[in-house]
């Protein structure tokens, strides 16, 4: 229907060039591009005027379900692959790959030295994490802030049991040392659902998705002159590694979390024998010049 | 940078994939639709984590605007021109051209007789609004359901000043007679700005432009065997006619209110003379045999 299209194709214009006084030339830059990506959209699947009122509702009723606690529309943003496609947009290249936020770094983390304990709780086995950070050289860099959340062995975040677990537990904002390295004792994540209590859960089951993702622990690495990194690590062979609800996994991100029985080197992380341990190194890209402008 | 783009495109395969066992084609179809798009705008202008951030928020805080009064996700997709295209991507042609809802049908229309005045308050200059509902072939439909609501003539809708405007100020539900016709005494409406005490406003503030609408009024007309029609019509010479913060303004739409100043007339109609009278045709389609089934 040639009129339509052209009627479409007017208003089109008529809302982008509405944003031309905007003083931020980035804003103008987003919401033109933003306008005429949803307006192709409805030319393209024509969506009903009922259709249209389910959005709304469903948009409004993601909203509305945000509290302190709750990040309803990141969900929405990770189980439409929205996050990771920023996140991989984002990319520099070189670096330890990036991966989503999640909608859990809600509080904030506790300090923490290196070698403390982020387990609160007293899981059933030890696990101690053992991260060194270096620069895209190789070079370990000192004094880089690490932040850390993970949920717990039976799969929940500290703010998702508030009645049950103390705030803080599973997380920890480290330091590293002199040679970018820093450790803690944890226990193994589980793998867990995302929160299916809301429309973005009704989504999931409309849609026959399962709401699971792999084991995985929270990573927020800040170093000086150095681009900010957030990112997880996955516990190798997860259930879920494949079919991570929010499309996060990363093959280079898979570490193995092995079985250590040795009672000497459990000694030396106060932890008992057997525990499983992770090692492994974060590489952050310099800050390039336009960058750091 | 081939390897983002090669990324990109496997995450984009990935989530429409993961919608594949959903049981209603048309939810599959909208959101597969919906996801390539919205990846392709993140692909295209590359938002940093911060504005996909502030885009959270910014969402977050339009739902939460949201109460049984009043819908900011209408207001949003009202001031992006989303809900104007997909109103004009559903037009068949031929009728009375439709326009947007608008987020102020949000209470029920309290049911008039033809004759009966919608205005509860008392204002200033009488108005008269006839019109005739007619089939596509020039028919007259009797007994079509046309609801009404409208603002004050300072520009206020009833559920926007609950302490000042009883309930059901500016609105009625009328049936048309066996000549398709109905009539109602009002105030001529006026321009008025969408509310802009929410984060709609602030992005009209931050975008530079004005909240205003011209000044109208909303119909949504029901006929048996005939497509439902929402439309306004408008104020000829309003203020803001030529830049309706909405885009919902239609030429076809305009409509003359002439000052009447004839005591016989004013007496047909139950009004003080002079009195503004505006008089016009809504033409909706029937419903073709596919829409039907």
């Amino acid at each position: 229907m040639p009129d339509i299209d052209k009627a479409a194709g007017a208003i089109t214009t008529e809302v982008v060039e509405s944003f031309r006084d905007t003083d931020d030339p980035r804003l103008r830059e987003l919401l033109g591009g933003l306008v005429q990506h949803l307006h192709r959209y409805i030319r393209e699947y024509r969506p009903t005027l009922e259709e249209w009122e389910r959005a709304v509702e469903f948009l409004t009723a993601v909203g509305q379900k945000c509290d302190d606690t709750r990040q309803e529309f990141i969900l929405l943003s990770d189980v439409l692959g929205v996050s990771m496609m920023v996140e991989t947009v984002n990319e520099q290249g070189g670096g330890t790959e990036s991966t989503v936020l999640g909608p859990f770094h809600v509080v904030e983390s506790p300090a923490r030295n290196s070698g403390d304990s982020i387990d609160l709780m007293g899981g059933g086995t030890p696990c101690v994490v053992s991260v060194r950070v270096a620069s895209a050289d190789g070079s370990p860099l000192a004094g880089a802030s690490v932040d850390v959340w993970q949920c717990t062995e039976e799969g929940f975040y500290d703010v998702q049991q508030p009645d049950v677990q103390p705030l803080g537990n599973g997380r920890g904002l480290f330091r590293t040392d002199g040679e970018g390295r820093l450790w803690f004792r944890t226990v193994v994540p589980s793998h867990y659902p995302i929160p299916t209590d809301g429309p973005v859960g009704a989504l999931l089951e409309a849609t026959k998705r399962h709401p699971y993702r792999p084991a995985h622990i929270h990573f927020i690495v800040e170093a000086e002159k150095h681009r900010p990194l957030t990112t997880h690590i996955f516990v190798a062979n997860s259930q879920y590694i494949d079919s991570d609800a929010v499309f996060a996994v990363k093959e280079s991100l898979v570490v193995d979390f092995p079985t250590v029985d040795d009672q000497e080197t459990a000694g030396q992380y106060r932890v008992t024998s057997p525990f499983r341990m992770a090692e492994f190194d974060i590489v952050v890209e310099p800050e390039t010049e336009e960058a750091a402008r």
